[in-house]
């Protein structure tokens, strides 16, 4: 797959220190986003049969360019899969200028209005309402400052799966705890509250899901040590995930659990409208309204 | 129907010119309510029972307190109807206080925090793809000036419905004309493209409906003109709503307009989450969650 955007023509070694690390992240975003969606082709493959009928689904990529600024990216999409009602994985790169009032509220010198930027995002809602869904964004920014951020957590959608000792939280916890302990021992104890903190709907009184971690503005000075770690992130969600939907995969469900994931659902919806910074940070900086929103579930309802 | 607030403390004819007012407006909204609801429950009935299987649906009522300050208001709600897959319809009033942002941002000197209000909202989600999606909202709100504000809007859901010269359109905008005429021949070239204006999803290009009226800030002195104004936009709302809805009730729909019915809610999910101003202003002074998501559709998918 080519990508056909402006940052193409970017070359691949930059003598710029800053065009040379984004370079090396959007690399391996990229690469992640390949390993991910064949590991999700081979699980609609695997997908019993006589729970998940029809077609194996595949993902097709779809390259856009931002209208303001250099960049773009392209979007992964699946819809109408055997196990998987729909995902949307995102990689983007930008060159691109910040509102006055962004550039004060983001790392730098709070004057910088140019940014880079590279990422990728993720979300994917099962059929099932025992498979849980997942999320995970990760992102180099760089203002007169370069920096990593993002996270990854999981949202069961049946009431007894909802807890933080339910089997499959405990199993995402200990990957991302894993990959948090291999980089820094404090960074799991601030990266998981982070991720209860920010995952969380005030108006509803209620967490989005059971958390993960969740990370901003990370910049130790070693920029090799904070790309080694959003690395892991990654690395970590592409072994676990794939675990608990092969275990919860062959599991039937009854209508009331369909029901019960469709409202749940819902919190998913009002979280990425009216609180998510990167779909508020997509669609300031002229992002691709058709990515930013395949984040959106498949099918909803608000009782 | 006892409404069980700490307003109800408040003497019905106050020395305070705009507890007088308040009580007003409320008392109108309120019975705007009950009339709209009977006229709801009415069409329920009606619907032809080929299209229309099972039982016609009533409304509950729900009364609810704030938890900041003093006010509260009853949740109108009905679910599960023939007719109508779901509806809210809300009155609520308050005594509360603005945080100092928000007291600059209003009308007023910009230092009084405390303000009075009240308000009728109703969102109305019919089950048939070809019958339209309506919505309309006024308030009464108070700082250190008063004044009115609200609109009502028409979402029809199908493609050929959507445009400014389809039937309903017509028959809605010409409702809303003859309100605005009859108080000031300047009304309606000033609140129909405030509404075109309003609500439009900038990220989508597109707008949520065909429109309406909004107005804001209607302050022109007199109370009683301004009041009067308001009371005729609700009126024109039950005069109008219920016309277009006989109209299209008798009309079956395909599984396709069904699916385009249930994408084109998403907008509406869209707009209010991450434009409305109602809805910011509900859960940032504590207003009731459950009454202001009421207003999200039913069944709702992404593609």
């Amino acid at each position: 797959m080519t990508i056909d955007t402006d940052l193409d023509r970017t070359p691949a070694v930059s003598d710029d220190p800053v065009e040379a690390r984004r370079t090396q992240a959007r690399a391996w975003f990229e690469g992640l986003r390949d390993r991910i969606c064949a590991e999700i082709e081979t699980l609609e493959r695997e997908a019993p049969a006589a729970l998940f009928p029809g077609e194996p689904a595949t993902f097709s990529y779809k390259p856009w360019q931002r209208k303001t600024g250099a960049g773009g990216g392209v979007g992964g999409f699946l819809s109408g899969g055997r196990l998987f009602e729909k995902i949307g994985i995102h990689t983007s790169s930008a060159n691109g200028t910040l509102t006055p009032e962004m550039a004060k509220n983001l790392p730098g010198d709070g004057v910088t209005r140019d940014y880079v930027s590279t990422s990728i995002s993720l979300i994917m809602h099962p059929r099932s309402p025992r498979v849980p869904t997942v999320h995970m964004n990760t992102r180099f920014l760089s203002t007169s400052q370069g920096w990593f951020g993002g996270g990854a957590d999981l949202t069961p959608m049946l009431p007894e799966q909802r807890s933080q000792d339910a089997e499959d939280a405990v199993m995402f916890h200990a990957a991302m705890k894993a990959a948090c302990d291999a980089h820094d021992p404090a960074y799991y104890a601030k990266f998981k509250p982070w991720a209860d903190t920010y995952f969380f709907l005030p108006h509803r009184g209620t967490a989005r899901g059971v958390g993960g971690i969740f990370y901003d503005h990370l910049n130790s000075g070693d920029f090799e040590r904070d790309f080694a770690f959003t690395r892991d992130v990654g690395a970590a969600l592409l072994e676990i995930y794939p675990r608990i939907v092969r275990k919860r995969m062959v599991e039937p469900w009854t209508e009331q659990e369909r029901a019960q994931q469709l409202a749940c659902r819902g919190l998913y919806v009002e979280f990425n409208l009216l609180y998510d910074k990167g779909t508020m940070f997509g669609l300031q900086t002229g992002g691709n309204t058709e990515t930013i929103m395949s984040s959106m579930p498949p099918l909803v309802s608000w009782s």
